[in-house]
């Protein structure tokens, strides 16, 4: 059996997954499920993932991985080349720092389900629901930026010249933000960061709009 | 130079490392950050950590790591007994599956920050930021209750018979949870599991009432 994802393409947790295969070079199979319509609610993908929540990585013998950071941190693993993560260990802790600072404190609170539940529940108005989105991010990138603009272990990515875990977080969460128009203005290094990503098919190819079963 | 954590007694993040540091047997020192006085974002705190979130671990030689699970995969690498993550990489990526279940889908949105904008900026009332609080927790714990109860890989805590990383973010996610009155009969074995982390003193003793400026 293939390894097979489990996904949606809009994702941004998907994208972080995706990229992360295409960088490594492992081949995989789609199942996709949109968001909207509950597919990943049905009964046969909870008895697969409990989680309920996508993506979900199925392992050649059948074993089911999820959270994007715990699949992507497995995947480093056991398939070492291209490293998304440092060699030492400090290195290692400053790189998943960042990525947290994005897996953590903006995207979690800027999920569909979470957007959904201030429209529905809570009444909040389309510029209300916008407003929420791009304050978490503001506040999130402003940090990152404060953090990368400054710190000498960085090249064309969050850490020296190659993709890792920190730039793919990064960049799937800028592709997130286009629905809402956020300003990339104030977060000059972010914006490079995020243009060197487009130089990588790998990365390219992990975007919602490349997704096999996008619509 | 002491270890010297940067946090704030209620915190959920802060309870994770302290009590991953009281586990690992590993003495620090405190400065703490009044939240709700915004002692986090003074610009003295700023330069240490511009994320200007706690936890923050001030390392030896001053040097500073941010985002508990970052900080807690840090200490674990570097102070492997007792062991926080399992040996085998597929055990690694469940019980990191487990603690981010709660660290990225429960605790971002139950955060103080996130609490007084649902306040202050949605003017959402008392009853609705507990019930926001208690739908993102009963959503998360649903899912690993599910996930727990019927893995064979479970004992007294979530991975075997000793205390991890899933079993430190579930303590103190419930720790939060006293605030807003959660019920958790629903959730017999993740309670069973939080029960097992009282009878150790290295656990209870990072709860916030036993913190040294809890007020």
């Amino acid at each position: 059996m293939n390894l097979v994802l489990h996904n949606f393409f809009r994702s941004s947790a998907s994208v972080r997954v995706r990229a992360a295969l295409n960088l490594k070079g492992l081949a995989y199979e789609h199942v996709s499920y949109v968001l909207r319509k509950k597919e990943h609610r049905a009964e046969a993908f909870l008895e697969l993932n409990p989680q309920g929540l996508v993506p979900a990585l199925q392992l050649e013998d059948g074993t089911i991985l999820n959270q994007s950071l715990a699949i992507i941190d497995y995947l480093d693993g056991q398939h070492p080349e291209p490293a998304l993560l440092p060699e030492s260990a400090l290195d290692r802790a400053w790189v998943r720092g960042l990525a947290h600072a994005v897996s953590c404190d903006i995207h979690p609170l800027n999920n569909l389900r979470v957007l959904q539940y201030l429209d529905q529940q809570l009444g909040v108005s389309e510029e209300g629901v916008a407003e929420w989105f791009r304050h978490w991010v503001d506040e999130g990138f402003a940090s990152l930026e404060k953090q990368l603009a400054s710190d000498a272990r960085r090249g064309r990515f969050c850490y020296g010249d190659t993709p890792g875990l920190a730039d793919i977080c990064l960049f799937a969460q800028v592709a997130n933000n286009r629905r809402f128009d956020v300003d990339m203005s104030p977060y000059p290094t972010l914006q490079a960061i995020h243009d060197h990503c487009l130089e990588l098919p790998a990365i390219v190819d992990a975007l919602p709009e490349h997704h096999p079963h996008a619509n």
